[in-house]
């Protein structure tokens, strides 16, 4: 199952992708069940997934019987948010997760030995289809960085790699956006990694069942319609287990929280010369299995 | 004012402290105005403070005169919470911002010539009296950091240091714990600043119009009744202003958000041989003006 906030005109909901098609999760309900037990905001689906899965499974079914139904959407009717639009933290981001990353940015030496933590202030979140603002007074050089972002489903600290994948929710895709100059200059990335709408996030949260090998996804980024990231998830120098494990020792995880898994080659700022982003220009961050989450520069 | 949050018996609540006397804000209003428009979250409060100001300022002078009624408690009747308990980001918290502990830490190349800005997961905060927990298994090197923190009082974006000062609500005390060789391991200090229990704060929010000048204010930290940390916040080589106008370059700031200040010289590892918190240590932070923050190890 793929999972949405959406909003309808003003109404602002979660949904379920089928196809090309979204259902509105409590309009499905309501005529189905005529029930109205179905959370309004996508941490609270995540955080009661078990009680509710049958009845999602339900409206899932009627959702692909019934294409003309109240609350289910065609594409162009919604707008698009992030799925989790408001994070209750920052977004956990893990660093040179992709050793030709780490080399592209430095050299051998910066591949790192143990897991390197930042964090992106939940202000950052935009949806597919948003704007990336471009921050010309702020920075010179807005780069992307596409990712396959994690969202935990239940509460863990100290726990095994081995149970890790257990306390996962499903899988999104993040645009870490960075200013490398601001990066650069403060050392620690918290500034060059905050800046409004540099986390574009979406446009679907898939459920776990439904990617049954996280650590062998192709993920690819464009500019304007020019690749310039291409891996696989196979390159992680730390995998899925290993971030959630080493995160969880002694800080709690929470349903809703993300984390977003580190990016491949590729960067503007690997170029030579670099090629930062520019106004106008369109970046799609295409991951197998979950989507193209896709933005504008203004 | 002095603004608290606090347990009666098992009810939370926002309340103000008057000499040793704690004042549940929305009973004193229902008892001085018979209306509930108090908020019951301090980061509410923050949000409404002009609105309210004015029933504040009658609740505090009916507090000063009425030390017996209904909702006024003495503080060996409450429990201390953080004064924020919750906060909707990550704490930000300012690296290296007094240069004899960027010296202690490593030396004089070490003292910043920018910002240097990370965060602790809003899953760290506890309150005043509230166990740390010593966290064995996961750090051999538990160290205090004794902290101003500026919370923020009003959205605020691209503003000039000149106009900071206006964004503010008040100040209150962190203790930054930190685990150094995690902090050191993982280069990026997310995962060294955010183990569970890692940032008491409190015991209360001053508003900023008892204090004129926060660029001068004595800070001392004690591990069981020895001063560790003494120092004053003219030390500061990045004053309040130039680190909200250095955060909101791009980024929003909201009502609620904590920024920690920075730590003088005197923490554990800047002792040779290092001296790291040890189960039961009892670590006391006192700034001027605003009171002293403790907690044990355990």
């Amino acid at each position: 199952m793929k999972f949405v906030t959406a909003a309808h005109k003003e109404h602002v909901f979660v949904g379920m992708l089928i196809d090309d098609r979204i259902i509105d999760l409590r309009k499905g309900e309501e005529q189905l069940f005529n029930t109205s037990e179905l959370p309004s905001s996508m941490v609270e689906l995540i955080e009661r997934y078990e009680t509710l899965s049958g009845k999602l499974a339900a409206i899932h079914k009627w959702g692909q019987e019934a294409p003309k139904a109240e609350g289910i959407h065609a594409l162009e009717e919604i707008k698009w948010l992030a799925p989790i639009p408001r994070p209750r933290k920052n977004v956990f981001c893990v660093g040179k997760n992709y050793a030709d990353h780490a080399i592209e940015l430095g050299g051998k030496d910066d591949i790192p030995t143990h897991l390197m933590l930042f964090s992106k202030a939940p202000t950052t979140v935009v949806g597919h289809e948003e704007i990336v603002l471009h921050h010309q007074d702020v920075t010179k050089e807005l780069d992307y960085e596409g990712e396959l972002a994690v969202i935990i489903g239940k509460k863990c600290k100290n726990i095994k790699e081995e149970e890790a994948m257990d306390y996962v929710f499903g899988y999104t895709l993040i645009n870490d956006v960075t200013a490398r100059d601001l990066q650069e200059r403060h050392k620690q990335f918290l500034l060059g990694k905050s800046l409004d709408t540099s986390c574009p996030m979406g446009p679907v949260i898939v459920h776990k069942s439904v990617i049954k090998n996280p650590g062998t996804l192709e993920i690819e980024t464009k500019v304007n319609g020019e690749v310039r990231q291409k891996g696989n998830t196979e390159q992680f120098i730390f995998p899925i287990e290993t971030i959630i494990a080493t995160i969880a020792k002694g800080t709690t995880l929470e349903p809703g929280d993300i984390i977003a898994t580190g990016t491949p080659a590729g960067v503007g700022k690997g170029f030579n010369p670099p090629r930062f982003l520019k106004p106008g220009d369109v970046v799609e961050i295409t991951v197998e299995k979950i989507g193209t989450l896709r933005n504008t520069v203004k």
